[in-house]
């Protein structure tokens, strides 16, 4: 009998992928389904991003080099420079979206078995990540109470064995939209320089800061050696389906090391590197307009979700993800329920339970992740829908008011 | 001290790498160095393609399914219908290039440890992914006095360990040009089915047979569960840079797998998806067109190659690519030289050194690749500049009959 690899046998299937069915079926029931579930937004892509494609003159359309094209990343160090990140072009390697930069870094970074700490709840495919390049993730939990701040430095340090390599962080953060400050990003540096430990920081959402100025890691002085930063435009320019992102050390042993693998594959997208080359090109203004709408549908998202009785919420100061805690008994259940279940006014809403997010699988029950991907109108129905569902689900927490009258009863 | 990972450590270089700066130099020096180092071709993407990039309208850049767009897999499905190989759209999974497809079957089908049995000389990056994905090749030697043939199958049968998962093969064959005829994939693939091995095909180079029909191993019958097919429109459409692939099986639990590992980075790249799509409505003419303009330049390569004293060289049937025997001391040598020290009117001419494509490290000295990749003009200055390159290198072989003379002098 033919067998898949252990490894094959051991990938997590993505945490949407279990409800993806429940959401189609609702669709062919005439149900309408608002996505909050996923971080693709509804922002255009910039036209001359595409007017760009659309203007190259390409007779054969050949492969880049393999760590991208040199005007792509000229440009892309400029924009690093602007923003305050003081990198070359040769700091940087064009990768297939944020996908490959991550791959890369484990890869480059930790032999399989190696230990890697993040803090959770975490970005799920970090666990595919994992399994794929046959590292352990070690988690430390973060917590809604204290709005996802970074946990005590000391349950960081506990945890690192002689297996540990790196720490990962994502900042701002999926899924909490914490953003780290300036004093927890040199706590963590300053323990990566002191055990020797790659410090990887995923900044995906680096432009979506809307109460404070971002910190990326490459602010940081003296651990240059140490820092990676793990970076795409799927975000920034909405422009998720172009797969450009970008490996960026100033540890010139690493950046040859990544781009080993880089040559394996040849090349990142061609076509895409010229999309993405056009952003740079893109008005000082244009991030304005981006988080101010990100800011309202935010600042709208909180103050519903405040409102609903049982509900609560961190005030996310970044990315564009609220977790919020669910009077429910347990958010995977109700997520599938709000798809098979429930409508209201023929429509319902797609979250993402917040258990895909945690390496401790005891954690995160009660918690889902949205997605603020769509505009103020449709979120306001998005989020309608979920108050109306938490009225009638069955398996609602009783809060304790309530359940004393019930008891008296 | 940090240190990169052991497995970033042991990732091989590309055998190209290591003579580019030598090219740079020449080109710095007014030296124009004609290109058959490797597989990019000068033939034109077709326009339609590049025009329904540009006449897509697309208002945002979304993720496409990790699968790829379900257009773009039926329309691919047809393909295969329409060159005799039956798949649906679900036996069809898009990939970020071939590469892609090479990686995601060496992680579904095999562990670590495992071993993977390639004729070579071979596709010098199938050891680049063996590495990364802790694979172990193990290559059975097929001879260029037989012309590239596949080595008599119990050459392929003794390698057999109970560590062995599977056997990679290339048709049309990169180095060779070789195409498998129908007789040796039968036996190929009774030896899979008899030793529980699964068979991937690499056929990026489907479309280019010159002598002979092409036999894919999705023509074989009886053993689908055993067989993937790993493709590319890379070279078929001279769309390299666009990155789009395929891993196409019929195994329904080894397709499920690699799904996972193509959830892991969201999706293929989307607007090349949308290229991609529109080579299917190429005419069916496209192909005469582009083989008989290979033809002509295969012809002409080996007819000039023989010509010169003390070459020899098989006729490949397929891909762009003809494997030649060189009178000299040793070909990485001699292609170093070919950039460093020599010009002939001031060109020159950058071959392979086939030593990249031989897992047996005493293989090939005498051997280089070389792609027709130019057009025949550019083909014939640059055979020119290897003739005399010949005539003058200091580690030239000095024939029998002229080491005679020397002798009796």
């Amino acid at each position: 009998m033919l067998e898949v690899s252990q490894r094959g046998h051991a990938m997590p299937l993505s945490p949407y992928r279990r409800l993806t069915p429940y959401a189609d079926a609702a669709k062919q029931r005439g149900v309408h389904v608002y996505h909050l579930n996923i971080g693709q937004p509804d922002i255009e892509t910039p036209p001359t991003m595409l007017a760009a494609v659309q203007q190259a003159n390409i007779r054969v359309l050949e492969y880049s080099p393999a760590a991208g094209f040199p005007s792509y990343r000229r440009a892309l160090a400029s924009y690093y420079q602007q923003v305050g990140v003081s990198v070359t072009p040769e700091d940087i390697l064009v990768t297939t979206g944020g996908s490959e930069a991550i791959f890369f870094a484990l890869m480059s970074c930790l032999n399989p078995g190696d230990e890697l700490i993040i803090p959770e709840p975490f970005y799920g495919a970090y666990t595919a990540f994992s399994v794929a390049t046959d590292v352990r993730i070690v988690p430390v939990t973060s917590r809604m109470a204290d709005g996802f701040a970074l946990p005590p430095i000391e349950e960081f340090e506990r945890r690192i064995t002689p297996r540990t390599k790196a720490l990962l962080l994502c900042t701002p953060n999926n899924p909490t939209g914490y953003v780290y400050s300036r004093e927890e990003l040199e706590q963590l540096k300053d323990l990566c320089v002191r055990h020797n430990l790659y410090l990887l920081s995923d900044e995906a959402y680096r432009e979506f800061c809307y109460d404070s100025d971002f910190v990326s890691a490459l602010h940081l002085s003296g651990a240059d050696d140490h820092i990676v930063v793990l970076d795409t435009i799927s975000k920034r320019y909405s422009a998720c389906g172009a797969r450009i992102g970008a490996f960026v050390t100033k540890n010139k042993a690493l950046q040859q090391t990544a781009f080993k693998f880089a040559q394996m594959r040849v090349s990142p997208p061609g076509l895409a590197q010229v999309l993405a080359e056009a952003a740079l090109e893109l008005p000082d203004t244009y991030f304005d307009h981006t988080k101010a709408e990100y800011q309202a549908r935010r600042d709208l998202m909180v103050r519903r979700l405040r409102a609903m009785p049982g509900v609560s919420c961190p005030v996310p100061g970044g990315a564009f993800y609220v977790m919020a805690h669910l009077p429910v008994d347990d958010c995977d259940r109700f997520c599938q329920w709000l798809l098979e279940s429930f409508s209201y006014e023929d429509q319902t809403v797609m979250l993402s339970p917040a258990s895909g997010f945690y390496a401790n699988k005891s954690l995160g029950q009660q918690q889902v992740r949205m997605a603020y991907v769509l505009n103020c109108d449709a979120l306001d129905k998005a989020l309608t829908c979920l108050e109306q569902a938490l009225a009638v689900y069955p398996g609602r927490e009783v809060p304790v008011a309530e359940a004393a009258l019930d008891q008296s009863a």
